[in-house]
């Protein structure tokens, strides 16, 4: 088996289309009536054949009750599901034993339907927390749910699970590879949904990954702890992990055993771009901020200054006003708990240094300015401790922020 | 020795105004065109006789070059001081070996004009970051500095201090004892600055606390080391920790030798006023926050949970727009990184139980609601896991904050 290519199709920006699924799935979408009348709020997606599955929860110590489930799913089926469903406008977290009761009605009714052991369905919900499930709406509702279900396109999945978000975020990738003489094609592909707006309690990001590929359970697990890794733990807009997160990865083996570098470069891939939208698509979003560290004893150290000065207050409200206040980023790495020498860090935006040798450096203040009022502010750090480097993603916090998770009252 | 009293003087929101110095202490300020002209911006406190100090000083790697000084003054004094001289409208951080010899150019010229050894004069910045202290202004103001120095109120100092603190911070407290018959009565007087606002990169909090008691030191330290951390060290507006934060602490010794538990109460009791004076003239400060927790196995858990929940912009946010968003305190203290049994834990605000057995408690909207707009929200929880306690406070994240910290621009 010789990869010949790992063609990355377009990022996202310009997909302006759903992708398909990969081959093997299928999914749908209803409005269940959780959310206001005519809303697609019931979302699923199912193996046309027993789909290999991993899922990341929440770290959250208040786990929501259908991601318990999931869990729970997950080990008695030992990683091979039959399906996932997902609703919006409820979150079922901190809904304690009744919580759970209703999230194992939904989950066995639907199993039911599809003729399938109920320990094969993972499912999540998203919206409020501390109100219980709706759950004879999603009952009623579920075989619509299931009559809807076709291949082909992500789009009626990616829009029912949507809360606030404004817009649907999806992503694909294509392996191409060939054996001998015969040519082989996977897909990977992404859904997600952000935190548009986190409120009154909504704060659940929720993301699938979707490939051909076969893979075994851990295999599969690996591939989605490393993508997840380089990408939604690298992302924040608020810093508050939500009870409800979670990121699940589903394999239908359809088109094959993928060479493993270019399946694990393609999850990474489409799970960075839906990351990065989550982040553009976050509350009051005006301006980005991606900071780069090199120069780190370790990588650990690397991303812990990256987080604490892509997360700082003040660098965060500097850049909504477009202030190219590098002192800010300094003070946010100096108080970082990570060791360097003040003498020997070296800061820079947009590519303009801005202190090296203990002191600020002379620069052109009209290029400075431009550098802070750039679509995504690329902030650099060089700790001249060592090699290691990593990369954090954030958002200017802005006065609309505040306003969507203030001033909207219950 | 037998202690009589500690009384507590009134706390300072009913001091309108300002506290004398204990006996011993002597205070100026004056303009010295660092700031816009005619607006005081160097201080002066002198002691009649040489000072017992101590500092606890910024975290922040990239220290200010006054506090590099200030750290080496006291070593070389032994901790015996004659002079403390701040300056604001300049933080002299990340300004090299230049910021520091004008730090010192400073001092020295201070110690010659008070006939005084230069290291026994300590010395603090506050203002902008990044910019050389305009060292001609402050050696031609120095003379008149020395010539404003006068015994009994505080407020000419905390006035110089100020940046841009909407109003002046002092407090006081006395202590009386009686030792035989001889009745004796000592005094800690503290004032501060604040972060009224963090602009262009303003963000220096100073606090002097001064007694007329008689202490060693070590012993000084002690008291200002406890002090602080009650009181400076559980309060934030936005995270940061600036490059030139400090809190000094001087004794005169005049009034002898105070009892000990008492003169640590006084202590802790003025750095928390001043503390929560700074929280409540915090950038756009609209609403006060006090998070509260109960049963933690260790006092760092109970801190740690505290800290998490008072910081998280979810729950800020929520105390803005008095909504009662009770799952995000709850979602904040599960991320907090401590252990607790979900269906342990009690959450309340305003006294009002709202989350107890893992699931939401039944109670009065409108009752949540007033707990949710009172002056300063008051979040209980209980985590059932041992019995440490702690306590933390932060304030309402508001618009008005971005809009100080993003909109100005250089």
């Amino acid at each position: 088996m010789t990869p010949t290519t790992a063609t990355p199709s377009a990022p996202l920006s310009t997909l302006s289309h759903a992708p398909p699924w990969p081959l093997g799935f299928s999914s749908g979408g209803v409005a269940a009536g959780i959310k206001k009348q005519g809303v697609r709020d019931l979302a699923l997606i199912h193996g046309d054949a027993p789909l290999t599955a991993a899922a990341v929860f929440t770290k959250n110590l208040i786990c929501a009750a259908p991601l318990q489930l999931s869990k729970a799913n997950l080990v008695a089926s030992r990683g091979k599901i039959s399906a996932l469903v997902i609703n919006s406008g409820c979150a079922n977290a901190a809904t304690g034993a009744e919580g759970f009761a209703r999230a194992q009605r939904a989950t066995t009714a639907l199993a039911t339907l599809l003729g399938v052991n109920a320990t094969t369905v993972l499912t999540n919900s998203t919206g409020v927390i501390g109100v219980q499930l709706p759950i004879d709406r999603i009952e009623r509702a579920l075989p619509a749910l299931v009559a809807s279900v076709q291949s082909g396109s992500c789009e009626t999945f990616a829009r029912a699970i949507m809360t606030t978000d404004t817009r649907p975020k999806w992503s694909t990738r294509t392996i191409q590879w060939t054996d001998g003489e015969t040519s082989h094609t996977c897909r990977v592909t992404g859904v997600a949904k952000g935190a548009g707006m986190i409120h009154p309690n909504m704060a659940t990001m929720i993301a699938v990954l979707a490939t051909d590929a076969a893979c075994t359970p851990q295999q599969l697990d690996n591939h989605l702890r490393a993508a997840v890794d380089r990408s939604f733990h690298r992302i924040s807009v608020d810093g508050d992990t939500s009870t409800n997160d979670s990121v699940f990865a589903l394999a239908s083996g359809k088109a094959g055993a993928a060479p493993a570098p270019e399946l694990a470069a393609a999850f990474e891939a489409v799970a960075q771009d839906l990351a990065l939208m989550v982040v553009r698509d976050g509350e009051g979003f005006e301006r980005g901020i991606e900071v780069r560290v090199y120069g780190a004893k370790t990588g650990s150290d690397a991303l812990q200054v990256a987080r604490t000065v892509a997360m700082s207050l003040l660098v965060r409200t500097a850049v909504t006003g477009g202030d190219p206040n590098w002192g800010r980023i300094l003070a946010a790495a100096g108080r970082a708990g990570i060791a360097f020498d003040p003498n020997m860090i070296r800061v820079s935006t947009g590519g303009i240094e801005l202190f090296a040798n203990g002191a600020p450096t002379t620069s052109d203040p009209a290029a400075v300015r431009g550098a802070f009022t750039a679509d995504t502010v690329a902030i650099e750090l060089h700790l001249a401790m060592g090699s290691a480097s990593d990369v954090f993603w954030s958002c200017g916090l802005t006065k609309r922020y505040v306003e969507i998770n203030a001033d909207y009252t219950t």
